[in-house]
């Protein structure tokens, strides 16, 4: 089994402290570990760093290396140019299929969440997992909305078509994009729409099938990548590659279109940290309320603030 | 003051374990630490980790990042092509510049060098700083030769000016390439030729007042990466000065030329490390005489070899 984490973003919520160099997965925003670091750990029992990769860009892949520094270098792979997350998939499993084969699972998660019941997440990980195994189909994670979010895509799922260790699955009926503030209410009264996470569980060979059916072009870009994958040619080959695909996420390519999507309900916490309010939110305060990131501080008459500053007082 | 590690070379006598990816700095040939490891570790007592650069390439950041988790990502410099000792020197000099000021004295090191007798190697190198502070002079560090060595370059120091802290600070006559093995054997004889360690201590602008004298046009495109440090044009500009700048080593383009170069002679061990042999000679050996840097180790009427092997049996 691969884990493939997603840490190629540049993040622009986080403005000022989130730049090129420094997106939301690479800060420190809870404690002494970045978003990256957390993510790591938290899915380090499930797999050796050897069947863990990290999908990044040129500029991130010095740091990535330095925040993870178990992790085999030809495990970080930089992605010439952004182009969202279908390419990105694409690529993680083209490395997995030339280095285990076809048949590997792979679990491909963002590296910027925040879940805090991580022997839940684990066990839900490794159910689904199994799942894709007898069934062959593309497994997501949704997370039941608490509150109207216009923020997040959603995805409205049907009945229940099995329990897998105790764990609902169900069909997926459609996926949604970012609402409107009507219709995330509306979503949310429903009770069969839940909130896409963007974590994904399916075999080498079930996504590649769906390339090839659903985004030709790019699979034969992707089957030449695969090919030289551990050769000198390897980034020569995927800047060529890259120079043309397209770009686009995987929830348009493929998700959407595909018959073989099922949903798993997360049974754990889960916050994508998306903003500077909700780190706040989350964050351990001091007794004026201030969230205190920084290597020294000092406050005067300061309250309810959130202090992010890795090098200055 | 700060320490400029040299850590940009593509190592071939160490082939096939030395690669493009993986040359002799990065190689753990001696215990679990790689020489840039040991290096950065010898040296970390003189600075902080703000004050130390380490030069390298693009190709080998990330693994220079993993390695040294403390350094602060933007003081690892990648050259976009190798270009020999003095541009890399150069190039670190107008970092300083930026940053700190002409008056910083600089350390620069080659960072895959053997030296056992820590202590007095750093002993040697703030004697040395204080000196250029004194004399705003070239410093260079030799090693007195204990054997004809025709791999090395040799420098023939003068009569001793004065003593610094009660190490003795000698006048150059001349730097002299790599001898055959009769010049080396009288070399070795004459006692007032001591190989070229590759060490040199001075200020940035003793080393800047130099490249201008003596190699102007390299002084000016010098100058332009200077003025771009730690803006956002920084990887164009030097891409750009480097696709012209000339491929030369400090030795020829100025110690050779300066009449500002003084010697202290190493009271400390040293070992280039220059050969599986010399590697060989230094480790430990098992009991059948045998090296081990191995994930398993299993031999078999196997005597006096060195086994390198970080992942397999």
């Amino acid at each position: 089994m691969y884990i493939v984490l997603m840490a190629g973003g540049v993040g622009s919520r986080f403005w000022p402290r989130s730049r090129q160099l420094m997106p939301k997965q690479m800060l420190k925003l809870l404690g002494d570990q970045s978003m990256l670091q957390m993510t790591y750990k938290r899915i380090r029992p499930l797999a050796e760093p050897v069947n863990i990769l990290v999908i990044t860009n040129e500029e991130l892949k010095p740091g990535v290396a330095q925040q993870l520094p178990e992790l085999p270098l030809e495990n970080i792979i930089a992605e010439p140019v952004g182009r969202n997350t279908a390419p990105c998939i694409g690529v993680a499993a083209s490395v997995i299929d030339k280095r285990a084969g076809k048949d590997e699972v792979m679990l491909t998660l963002p590296a910027d969440h925040l879940i805090t019941d991580e022997v839940r997440f684990r066990e839900m990980l490794l159910a689904a997992a199994e799942y894709t195994k007898q069934e062959s189909c593309l497994v997501t994670i949704g997370v039941k909305p608490t509150y109207p979010e216009t923020g997040y895509g959603y995805i409205q799922r049907d009945g229940e078509i099995e329990r897998n260790a105790g764990i609902p699955v169900y069909k997926v009926i459609t996926f949604a994009e970012k609402p409107n503030l009507d219709t995330a209410k509306r979503f949310l009264k429903s009770g069969d729409f839940l909130w896409n996470s963007g974590m994904f569980i399916w075999s080498v060979n079930s996504i590649q099938k769906e390339f090839e059916q659903h985004e030709p072009d790019m699979a034969s870009g992707l089957n030449r990548i695969r090919d030289a994958v551990d050769t000198p040619h390897f980034d020569e080959i995927l800047a060529d590659v890259y120079s043309k695909i397209k770009s686009v996420s995987i929830d348009y390519a493929i998700m959407e279109k595909s018959d073989h999507v099922c949903i798993l309900e997360a049974e754990f916490e889960w916050n994508d940290l998306g903003s500077w309010e909700a780190a706040y939110n989350i964050a351990e305060k001091d007794k004026d309320g201030n969230v205190v990131q920084a290597a020294a501080f000092q406050g005067v008459d300061a309250r309810n603030n959130f202090f992010y500053s890795t090098k200055k007082l």
